[in-house]
């Protein structure tokens, strides 16, 4: 029933214009997010070096799913479904920890770091502590940051990696260490997040932070501002080429893009005035002007990656109408703060940014739960809506097990 | 099925008695309420006097439905969903505020004051703008109070403004102004605030403050009272026939009601010690004690007018158990504060008697969810409650699609 | 349909394991809770103790269904549907009060302390009183403990009354007062907090303040402990028996249990450092190590009879995932606090294991929200949670009119 609903919104769709009403507010229609995205997906969880250690975990909730994502004893990344199997309290209670072995709070069965339950005291004779073990959820790492899948058999990621490797990995993100987290939740369906942030039609009138260096209309393929665009290319490319520096974007189809991007003139990093936000340099950059690589995947990351700092946006749904936001501030690993960099200076611009579209967000929500509410046209520098939206209907057609023909991207 | 329930209910429903419980407490009832009744029916917003100059704007929310109410440019009003034909972003976002055009803050589509998309920069050439108007709500004033409906075919206010226009003109509600504004939310569905209201049988017991000026049983069609409410009247009508002011029960139905009924003896005032409000008297009056003009009209508002000041009482439903409660004071607009009339002295009386009945309401509430809850017979002196049960089960059997044809009154 | 999906669930149930997950979690299997368990058993309220004179009362809420527990005029307990027969608001708004008759907030209908309505003001002529008395409720009192059952009709309780009585009338419940009355709400389902309390394989790690007086595996019928148990017993099982005092477990089948238990060694209460908690001993005891007699019966009580003192506690279930636990300790009705005892000394250990319990009921349905979540096997020492969850069975079994036949225990 509810896959022909699903079907039926599908048909209502118009490409180039934002969703039907229901996709957006319906509690059911969330349901079959969960089912036909979050539980079927890749994710991104967190950076590498956010657990560096053995032992060290991190948690975070996949909607009903509580998830444990740590480094195992070989220096690998592991992640299990974090329930106990005996009752199934949840395991690893904190946000962030360090654990020898992961030792349940009820009953104290105790869980080696690659999952398998080593000791479940009082249980008889026979009973097969092998039959036992964490569920795992499944791991990839790429330039640093950790992707996890709740499916059985997760889809490939070769491309993705592929694909962005070439750009990120000059910035060396396992050498840097985590500078600030903040999380916050809006409001706002998670699709909702995710198309604010797919514009920049928006910052004008909303982003007076981020557009001191932020170019708004950096983007080669946003047909309006070819010309505008190339002219800020021009100014930095040859040194980027100089140095090996990707800059083209890359073949991403629906899936991701990653592109290099410069600044405004005079600016070198996301701060309030412009200037750089960490002195100590990423990797072995001499050059602090390396514009940003901004890598976007569906369904729930965007990152940034700078001369001076990476920063990683982690968008997580927690039901139709509530969505987490979780940002990380990386910065080189020897950087020292007070010295090399001041924590507010490094993130007032996006902590802001992440207000303003939080609200932003949470507006579009409450009006698009209006009866009256139409789906509208995307704007051309909305181009980027087109191949969510397009993502997200192949995707939710193929949950619901219809053809769906009628994109509007490429 | 919702449709089939309601039938069900309807056929359980005794004329008389108070509703079954699902229609006051389950969550389907309350979406078919909206559909029913608050979707359908033509709806007290707010005053004239709220939005005096071209630009004023107001908002409020019909269930989902977020709608603005305007002075247009021609100095009349105007209502629109309140979402943008962009993406759906809610445009006016405070309570009260004053645009020259309605400019969303999202991507700053911008829509003249009658509705019209005026600007939607960035979109390219062929982009219709006439398509792409405000959705708009119809709009009825009546004696300065504006009425909005949200179905595409509104029913007649015909008999409405023609029956309370003789009572309330006289009071000249376009020559006031807001003196004081009080929103609360009561834990109780829509119906039981309504019923609530309908009823004085509560108020020995519950409103000390309201007692000191109303007469507790005032109501001439009161089978129980009609010789004490004799003696009362004749102090007044004389009087009242000199000036021309009507005060006989209006024909309503179970549509509405407008009456004019005296104070209490050397009350002339809903104030806490029965004297004036304000010095300044409505419209052209001279004579101070005019009793009060009470007008109630289904589905969501009662007022008083006085000689001294109006009091307009929005009831909008926010959930099956939510209701939000919206008290306006009006008083001449010549008034000054602190010499003519004192905020606390003029809204002391109802700000008392709304929170005590606000409690009445969650207490009904919260006794009808029990399952041993079975519809009660309403007393003599809650005949308004036939009127308006008989109008609620007469709304959704027309909305079922079924005959109803048990009715208590008339 | 939800009986179907109860059949479905009930397919997927191992005996010896925890429960399917949407037992736990389930909006729909919450609903059908109340039926087949919470509108259909009998149901601890609280103490007699507690309502010592006439028109004394006291209110619960069992679900949807408010309900009024009061000493009638003969000295004895009448339960009633806390929901006036006029319009259904809730009667007595109190958690606990006075009253020489109920009369309603809203129009002060009187019922007597009977229920049956005595004054409805205003009601016409031929109004029927005797036609809208209270609805009552069932209530049948064991050793001073008040329990009463929504059903039409109820269960017999002759079994759980005869079982209990020799252990707990020595104590005299009926000649206590309250000490201390904490009522807290856990974000966890009600069978999760029942099941928490059914063992106490958690203790060790989880409760310090506890384990100071609360032998660990003082259960003669855990196979694991049997040899440590019998020493334990033996130190007090022959002044037991010179007193009169039954200590084997009684026969309760899954309905219910009954023992007296040991302290630790050098223990003879429930406090902080194991020392009396009151002086003033309960009964005509003279001996102030007792053990403690140790009571659960489903679906929502358990309770400690000691030398100095009783502790109720009563559990009522919320929502899905809320869960209220209401905790009472008696003392000697002539105790004198300040003299004989210490709030404070008294009801720290169970105030801190209480909320330690919360704490853990509430991880563990965290965990159980995950669709990862296996039932999991019980151990040895969780016995208990196999009659528990084989009752659980039986009743849905029962509601959903199908057979189960596969149990765990017995």
């Amino acid at each position: 029933m509810q896959k022909e609903r699903i079907a039926e919104l599908l048909e209502q769709r118009q490409p180039g214009y934002s969703l039907p009403r229901d996709f957006y507010v319906d509690d059911d229609m969330f349901r079959a997010d969960m089912k036909a995205v979050y539980e079927t997906d890749w994710l991104f969880a967190c950076s590498t070096v956010e657990i560096p250690r053995p032992g060290d975990y991190l948690t975070l909730q996949v909607g009903d799913n509580p998830v444990v994502v740590l480094r195992n004893r070989d220096g690998g990344i592991s992640a299990f479904h974090n329930t106990c199997r005996h009752r199934g309290s949840k395991l690893c209670l904190k946000d962030k920890g360090r654990a020898n072995r992961l030792v349940c709070p009820y009953h104290q069965w105790v869980y080696e770091l690659d999952g398998s339950l080593i000791h479940a005291r009082q249980m008889p004779e026979g009973f097969d502590t092998t039959q036992h073990s964490l569920t795992p959820v499944h791991v990839e790492l790429v330039c640093g940051m950790v992707y996890i899948c709740l499916a059985d058999t997760p889809p490939s990621l070769h491309r993705f990696r592929a694909g962005v490797t070439p750009y990120i990995a000059p910035h060396m993100p396992d050498r840097t260490k985590v500078a600030f987290t903040s999380t916050i939740v809006e409001e706002a369906n998670w699709k909702l997040v995710i198309e604010n942030n797919r514009e920049c039609y928006h910052c004008a009138a909303n982003h007076p932070e981020l557009l001191v260096s932020m170019v708004e209309f950096a983007l080669p393929d946003d047909p309006q501002v070819a010309g505008r665009f190339q002219a800020l290319m021009d100014r930095s490319t040859s040194r980027w080429d100089a140095l090996g520096l990707p800059h083209q974007p890359a073949e991403g189809g629906n899936e991701f893009r990653c592109i290099r991007l410069p600044f405004n003139e005079n600016c070198i990093s996301f701060t309030m005035d412009g200037t750089s936000a960490c002195k100590k340099l990423l990797a072995d950059f001499t050059e602090p002007d390396l514009g940003s690589v901004r890598m976007f995947r569906v369904p729930n990351n965007w990152n940034h990656f700078l001369s001076d700092h990476i920063i990683h946006f982690r968008v997580l749904p927690i039901s139709a109408n509530r969505t987490e936001l979780r940002t990380t501030w990386l910065v080189h690993e020897d950087a020292v703060e007070g010295v090399d960099y001041d924590v507010e200076h490094l993130t007032a611009v996006w902590l802001a940014t992440n207000s303003e579209d939080g609200e932003l967000a949470e507006n579009n929500h409450r009006g698009i739960l209006s009866r009256a509410y139409r789906p509208g046209p995307y704007a051309p520098s909305e181009f980027m809506l087109n191949h969510f939206t397009d993502w997200y209907a192949g995707k939710m057609a193929e949950y619901a097990g219809v053809r769906h023909t009628r994109f509007a991207a490429e």
